[in-house]
């Protein structure tokens, strides 16, 4: 079960402290640079849809599993799989994010906390709720 | 980037081909076991939940970049990355499921599609759209 980076984050966020916990939270625009090879995989992908983001949050531990619930000490502990800490034992960073722009291999998002240089492991398109839009 | 399964799918379906394609088509409850020494992760995680599922595809093709979309060879081949087929370069399949009920490190969910055995690397609580609720 070993990933590989497919593309990487390009932001001007780059201290995981300071940056916002959610993309909705004050995130500024991000681009996501993908390997040349993958281009292709992002055929049918356009201007405006929602997409997720799976990246590999380098920074995070591996070996905690209480928190406080977004670091956040006044609130009480909890297990990590309760939470969206990046601490965790795959650190594993989920994203919704919006397109605003593609130019081949780069994607340029809105929405996006990771900080600069985070992998980028996989991209999916948000789901419509309606099954036969799929 | 080593991903470890923390726990694993149990479920009445095997195969993958005739399995529902998301987990609100048809799939029928199943249950995740954790790993007993990442149970304490789950400490917060309560019935009626909703969860995100992370899971490793471990049947799935890493060398695919286009694919008919939901397999239907009548739709024009799009990206994968524009698509949740299971074949990706990093197969990571992404689940959104209610806990049903816990019981130590197992817990029972609806709406999974994952085949009996699929390993499971990460658990995520689904986000209030209400920043001050998270």
């Amino acid at each position: 079960m070993l990933l590989r980076p497919v593309g990487w984050v390009e932001s001007p966020l780059v201290d995981p402290a300071s940056a916002p916990k959610q993309g909705d939270e004050g995130a500024p625009e991000a681009s996501v640079v993908l390997e040349a090879e993958f281009a292709e995989a992002l055929d049918g992908v356009g201007e405006g849809d929602e997409l997720i983001l799976l990246t590999w949050l380098d920074r995070a531990r591996r070996d905690v599993l209480r928190v406080h619930p977004r670091g956040d000490e006044s609130r009480p502990e909890q297990g990590v799989f309760a939470t969206r800490s990046p601490h965790r034992p795959n650190p594993i960073g989920l994203h919704r994010v919006e397109v605003v722009s593609i130019d081949g291999a780069k994607l340029v998002v809105r929405n996006l906390e990771a900080v600069d240089g985070t992998p980028v492991v996989d991209v999916k398109p948000v789901l419509s709720a309606d099954a036969a839009e799929r």
